[in-house]
């Protein structure tokens, strides 16, 4: 526990209520100090309306009126951060609030930095550290599926999996130990090896997997990268405002009018997809629109899906040039204008692994079959389910290590070295996962949870 | 009470926490079924933890969790509104707040329009008008001065007061009325109509009185203007900045450089003043600069305290020409540099009712004298007592409106008008000021109200 009370807002400024947090062992009193509510004596969980108010200087006596206020009260360790705790939802004016704020201060209490409360939640074990990120997470997410993530992360999923794999490592050293323990006994072999090299191989093919997802993690969170190529007057721009149903990007008949990649994100099935139209792929002497030319193609190397827009069947020799750019990449070929008939039979087609639609941007028809396609290529795991998405960099990196920390188990392990050795190793991987979610807070310095937790907004 | 059950965000985007209001007969059966709170069997005013959930699309079945929150129950009519009620605090993500009050609105709520739940407030009976318009101030309120007036108002001091009133004309209707019923009884003189015309001077007496407050309620409200005024380079954006202390005004030692009038706004004592600095006073023949001294004028003409600065003695034709603008303005006669000695004697001033100080804005020596003048200078009400101040320009006019009704009553019982004519008028006088609290909800048109509120923030 804590010895200083923290209270900060937790709402933004400019609304109609503000709601002032407080938690920590003066909480009730700071209170009370204030109100005629009896923290200490009220029961727990409840609400009640009560009036702030503020003393009169000192040679004036009595007190004056702050605000009408509903306080509600948590006692420990039922609460948010597992301190006594107290909400005061006021009328959301920033002199009422400010007023509330200095005078929390005067009784004890302290202003919270960024993140505090879920720090304290951490620390005093109502939620591991990757829970305690995924607040954040879940405070920042705007769509379906950064909600989803956060949220499943917030449940404890992620941290369900990394206990599993704690648990396999440790039947592991243990069984290395038992090996030590007895070594002496040349003739007992408790641990057979190529067993222990099957499990330690199973864990991690899991820590790969898991790491993996930090690609997908990263791109469901900044918006999946969507380019969209074609020719000059092919119709980029049309289909883009058609997609975005605005009139972001400038669109003209006149070849060559996009000149700057533009970005602008659209929600896909609650999945938010980053569109970066581009300028026209042709030969031309303009210096400024070869700049655009050679953009696009760096936009192709960072885009997960390429959208490749035809109005005309292209030659073997450009099909070509497109398949060699898009190595890696879901490539998706979509015929436009159908509008005026099939400019591109999809025979003529040849690329392996390549979808291939026909739309009219223009009119709007094979928008919805498109956007089908385009989620579809995404690749994207059921986010409904419970399916671990690592998006925080900080738990791709402990992943990474603990996977070059284990190849070095494994190699022990092939190499016959002296099992004391390996253990040594494995100790360094469950200390990696360890970092994750901080299960063993020992490990887990000051300075790494003060920077964890400074991203936070204060009041959280 | 509403048949309709309305729902809204209470709080600003972008914060940690985000609250959802529900109010109306079907707010626990919508909040109900969203989660696992028995909202109807629950205890009032108690806090609940649960999980929001949304139904999937009925072809899967099953459900998705939403969010993890608290729900705070409020029963009819001990609630804000007067109806069952619901506070929903969830994590403050836009799409979890628009998730929730999707969920919300599909189980039967609408949304609510702006102060709509504060309009359920006085339509219940939980609160007057003038005190329903409070709580919109209450809101709004960034200083001590106009917090202390929304508050006094929302606890109903002004109410009171126009009870008193009401109770006043109601007694003066009675008697008339007594005389009416016995008017053939030509030898009775029940009512004294020397004491009638006594009570209904005493009772206008106060109506003008509290119209009268109204140009400092809206001084107060808006700032209370303040113009500095003197020749150039006297010292006048020196002062500005050293009040504002930093460097909104541009100052430079060549004459004449301030040629725009510049507003800002300093907290004296806890009440806005809006500071006027001007262009200096001197013949010139720039005509940008003489456009710049004209509105030096009109800035006099606006302001309610001026601050003539002075860095030599003042002839006494300068006085003259001062002392006349400054008609029913508070004059302070500010001599500045005092760093560099006595440039102007206190017996140099012959303008009456004014008051004299020696500053050095540079040196910032004789600032907070001068900052204790001006709010002297300001002559407000004290802001901690119960005294009313009005500062609705609704209030204001239907003030006026009663003096004006309440003329033709004092007119009539000068001369002798039959008692039945001036019953009418009277009842016109009751009628004005029933306007300013809603006393009688019949009064108050469904116009009027839609009015009132839609200045509101949604969510109150």
């Amino acid at each position: 526990m804590h010895n200083d009370t923290i209270c900060a807002p937790a709402t933004a400024p400019g609304g109609a209520l503000g709601i002032i947090r407080i938690s920590g062992p003066q909480a009730f009193a700071a209170v009370s100090a204030i109100c005629s509510v009896h923290c200490d004596t009220v029961a727990a969980n409840t609400v009640h309306y009560t009036h702030i108010v503020s003393p009169l200087p000192s040679e004036e006596r009595g007190e004056t009126l702050v605000d009408e206020v509903m306080v509600s009260v948590f006692r420990a360790p039922r609460s948010y951060t597992g301190e006594d705790s107290v909400e005061i939802s006021c009328h959301g004016s920033s002199y009422i609030l400010n007023k509330v704020l200095a005078l929390l201060i005067e009784n004890g209490c302290r202003m919270a930095r960024p993140g505090e409360f879920t720090m304290r939640a951490f620390l005093n074990g109502k939620m591991d550290l990757s829970q305690a990120e995924a607040v954040a997470d879940l405070i920042a997410s705007t769509n379906r599926a950064t909600h989803q993530i956060a949220l499943s992360q917030l449940r404890g999923h992620f941290s369900g999996e990394l206990s599993q794999l704690r648990q396999q490592l440790l039947e592991l050293t243990s069984l290395l130990e038992l090996e030590l323990d007895f070594s002496d006994h040349e003739d007992l072999e408790f641990a057979d090896r190529s067993q222990l090299l099957h499990l330690a191989q199973h864990i991690d093919d899991r820590i790969t997997a898991l790491a993996a997802t930090f690609e997908t993690g990263q791109a469901i969170k900044t918006g999946i990268p969507v380019a969209i190529v074609g020719k000059t007057n092919v119709g980029k721009s049309t289909l883009l405002n058609r997609l975005l149903r605005d009139e972001r990007a400038i669109v003209s008949d006149i070849h060559g009018t996009t000149r700057d990649t533009i970005e602008d994100v659209i929600n896909i099935q609650g999945v938010a997809f980053r569109f970066i139209d581009t300028a026209g792929i042709r030969q031309t002497s303009d210096a400024i629109e070869q700049i655009g030319i050679d953009r696009t193609f760096q936009a192709i190397s960072r885009a997960r899906i390429v959208l490749w827009l035809l109005d005309e069947e292209p030659t073997a020799e450009e099909q070509k040039d497109i398949e060699s750019r898009c190595q890696g990449k879901s490539l998706i070929i979509v015929s436009n204008k159908s509008d005026k008939g099939v400019l591109v039979a999809d025979s003529a087609i040849v690329i392996p692994h390549s979808s291939f639609l026909s739309i009219s941007a223009k009119h709007g028809q094979g928008i919805e079959a498109l956007e089908a396609a385009i989620y579809s290529a995404a690749n994207l795991p059921d986010l409904r389910g419970s399916d671990v998405i690592v998006t925080s960099a900080r738990h791709h990196e402990a992943l990474v290590r603990a996977h070059d920390d284990l190849q070095r188990v494994l190699d022990g392990l092939v190499h016959q070295l002296p099992g004391d050795l390996v253990a040594e190793d494995l100790h360094l991987v469950l200390s990696d996962l360890a970092q994750i979610t901080g299960v063993n807070q020992i490990i887990t310095s000051q300075e790494t949870l003060n920077h964890i937790f400074s991203h936070y907004c204060v009041g959280k």
